[in-house]
């Protein structure tokens, strides 16, 4: 039986950089289940190449010959497809217990994207800069340069924001236990999106949660750690 | 064999207004686990009653003689001294994935503190103001009245922050899934302790996490239901 497996993936306008955070909960969770998989790099204007998946956003994974989109209906669609494979929840309490992770996480995207956007258009791929720029200067209200110039100022508010991620991590290596599961992943996002598309620092370095990301990026053979990324 | 279980649980001047959110999850833990307890009424300043737990803070139980504090060592040790009894957090994955409801349930106290910390003022002991109004004051860098002056401008804000709870509860009942956990208790004290402390209403009506709310106090025969609130 072929076993074929691709992943569209966002990528800035150098193909290798891979930077989406929903993407990369995916690629961690086909990783953690042991799923090979082509990533196909994919630009935010290229909504014609997903279409058949019914939605405009990536990760969209075909498995298989079925499109299947979103981050959470994807680990969902792993755990239940393929079960024999390591678990990414642990069982039907801790996938019920999952969802959170994934929708905090969520919320910590607006408070980067403040201080990450201008970086992010500046390497993103031409064809993608007008659709970019637009879209994200009507949601803050403000030019790019505008949204990122007090980034400075905001980054301690920020990170006092991770404070109940950083005192669950108090206690356990992972949000999973001692090894990390999909809720990982989910935080992960977030961080991995940063560190791929910028310079500009989210974490301390001696901030419990980078050491919980360095163990994240190795897993995998560094799958994460080996993509290009700026720290 | 004898069974006698004894939790500490702060209280108002009216000793059968217990409003502390760390008592509330121990109070809906031992009821999820079906183990009887006497409540006893302690206010703020009496540390000597609860020194024999060598820390100054309640929940306090004594169970069976052993004294344990802290609400998320009292959980622990319940799921592991009655592993027969219904399960908080089903099972080992589910047990590290529900430390961080705790941490970020946790982080929802400030926020709450200084739009509730004057009713709490105005309805604890006689004995306990001056000490109360000595640390809050203390903490916040103002008055008890200046802290909540500003309540009413405060409240959209907060009610924004609880925007990742609700998100996780758009697809199920409980953060444990179909029915609640210990994750769900987490959460609930919090919330709890507003309503039996203060009018002031901190959820909206028509919140999705205000039907979750309800479905909590409704639990265990109305064991926080019928509890002395405000709504």
């Amino acid at each position: 039986m072929s076993d074929k497996r691709v992943l569209y993936d966002l990528a800035a306008a150098d193909p290798d950089r891979r930077f989406s955070p929903y993407c990369w909960r995916t690629k961690m969770a086909l990783a953690h289940k042991g799923l090979p998989v082509e990533t196909i790099a994919w630009r935010f204007t290229e909504k014609d190449v997903i279409a058949p998946s019914g939605q405009p956003l990536v990760p969209v994974l075909v498995d298989n010959g079925r499109w299947i989109s979103d981050s959470w209906t994807i680990a969902n669609y792993l755990e239940d497809t393929y079960p024999q494979a390591p678990s990414l929840f642990g069982g039907a309490v801790g996938r019920s217990l999952t969802r959170y992770y994934a929708t905090a996480a969520d919320a910590l995207a607006p408070a980067l994207a403040r201080m990450l956007v201008l970086d992010i258009y500046e390497r993103i791929d031409d064809k993608d800069r007008a659709y970019f720029r637009q879209s994200r200067e009507k949601r803050f209200g403000m030019t790019l340069e505008a949204a990122v110039a007090d980034r400075e100022a905001r980054l301690p508010a920020f990170r006092d924001s991770l404070a109940p991620l950083r005192a669950a991590l108090k206690t356990q290596a992972f949000f999973g236990g001692e090894n990390p599961l999909y809720a990982d992943y989910a935080v992960f996002g977030p961080f991995q999106w940063a560190r791929c598309i910028s310079p500009f620092r989210i974490l301390d370095a001696a901030d419990p949660l980078a050491a919980w990301l360095q163990h994240l990026l190795e897993r995998f053979d560094g799958l994460a750690g080996k993509a290009p990324a700026y720290y």
